[in-house]
């Protein structure tokens, strides 16, 4: 299924996109989509669902981010072989892990906000997991048990906020609106292979960025397992599993930052695609 | 007011300690303490209650977090001069900003379980800042009035995972139970500055930690402040303020680090104190 939820912020309707890409309301099956209806046997209710039955939603709403209530925003930093090499940083030998505010996290198009001062705003495309039920020390083999879904992610980062004030990297990741998430929960029976996914981003329609989930140091199954030794991954948390290579601040000859007006475009094989206008900042 | 939450995990009520130190029932009055009920209209509500009016609790129920719904747990490092020093780290120059995962909360006398194949878990007490209301870019002056209330919290590390498994420090901060909160959430009028607390920590009897608030490197509302210019902070949201120096990673001549069957006792001047049993690991 590809579950979504729609509306104006704060007020979204749970959803699906059926079959033939109609999206429907699923307000009289389910409340919304969160840590409470991710589980497997809730997921399986929903999929036994004629979708011919649900009311077809007109027009064209806004998506917002199709999970509701996220608790924890985990996110994993250079797990692309060749994004760690264009960073002039090592190869990491244990996944890194840091956390975005989940008070970045916004729908799949919203305008993205470059924060007050900023000079150094950067794009990353990356696959975004999403778990369904409680994972304490999990096992690699049956880590993506654990896992509701898989979404697109834009995991922006402000460079100067996350290299240069000291301290870890979390002062430049969770900004408001650095977190578009979506447009669409794709549950993961419909995702038999997470490490086989072509993903891109452009910067007014010029590629930046082209990976495939293949290329990861550390695949989905390992990062669940690992990140599960460290803290209890709860319904609802999101995972961002790391950037393929091309992101502004190491383009040559010079590096590329965001700036007011530009509109980034990226997407995920089988996951939808997401576009974000840049705006000012504004209080 | 000392508001408290008690009860079974996941089951408690909201409560309040009233002059005499009773525990008193304010579930006819609110639902619960979380992000609902922590802006200034609602506390002062509260506060307008006649206590004597309220059902005294009989007994010593469980104590639990004081917070329901804590969304973000923001944790600020090195932030006394001498636990820089101990730790034979660079006084900042700016705060250092890393995360707590919000599943490490629990109440301020539930057992510290060591994390699996864990060697290195040591203590911290820390001065605990919950948030009232929407904070963003908000200056340093106006910083306190976004303040619901102050908390004594446990900010518990595993320093392997810490400091030696590459990446960020998140790894070691997050465990399940690393987040002891409470007893009471002293709401910021019995607070009137947050820059002059006692606070201790023992272990087993002895005193390793003896600061106070007053020698802190960034003051609370330079903390909020600074970190509103990063991430909205919201209500509910917790921000723990870094620790005084004592702990057990740097103890001469030789590191201590908690055990199973160690007692851990601690407390902050006027916010109440913790006690917790460390136990093994169990899955």
């Amino acid at each position: 299924m590809k579950l979504v939820r729609y509306g104006n912020p704060g007020k979204e309707k749970p959803g699906l996109i059926d079959a033939q890409g109609v999206l429907r309301d699923l307000s009289a099956a389910i409340k919304d989509i969160g840590p409470d209806q991710l589980c497997d046997a809730a997921l399986t209710r929903l999929a036994k669902l004629n979708t011919d039955n649900l009311p077809a939603v007109q027009g064209k709403p806004r998506m917002g981010c199709p999970v509701q209530g996220v608790r924890k925003f985990i996110a994993i930093g250079l797990n692309y072989t060749e994004h760690a090499a264009e960073l002039d940083l090592p190869i990491p030998k244990e996944p890194i892990v840091f956390m975005k505010a989940t008070s970045c996290i916004q729908g799949p198009d919203d305008p993205v906000m470059l924060p007050k001062g900023s000079k150094k705003t950067d794009w990353e495309v990356e696959l975004g997991v999403v778990i369904g039920k409680r994972a304490r020390y999990v096992s690699q083999k049956k880590a993506l048990d654990y896992v509701a879904g898989y979404c697109t992610i834009h995991d922006l980062s402000e460079r100067e906020f996350q290299f240069e004030l000291g301290g870890t990297w979390d002062k430049g990741k969770g900004c408001d609106t650095f977190g578009p998430l979506g447009p669409w929960l794709v549950t993961r029976d419909e995702v038999p292979n997470p490490q086989k996914l072509g993903m891109w981003l452009d910067v007014n329609g010029v590629r930046r960025q082209t990976g495939n989930t293949s290329t990861m140091i550390f695949s989905v199954a390992k990062i669940i397992s690992y990140v599960s030794q460290f803290m209890t991954l709860e319904p609802g948390d999101v995972i961002t599993t790391g950037t393929p290579p091309g992101v502004g601040s190491h383009m040559k000859p010079n590096a590329v930052f965001l700036k007011k007006g530009d509109v980034v475009t990226l997407g995920i094989e089988g996951l939808g695609d997401q576009r974000q206008e840049v705006v000012a900042f504004k209080l």
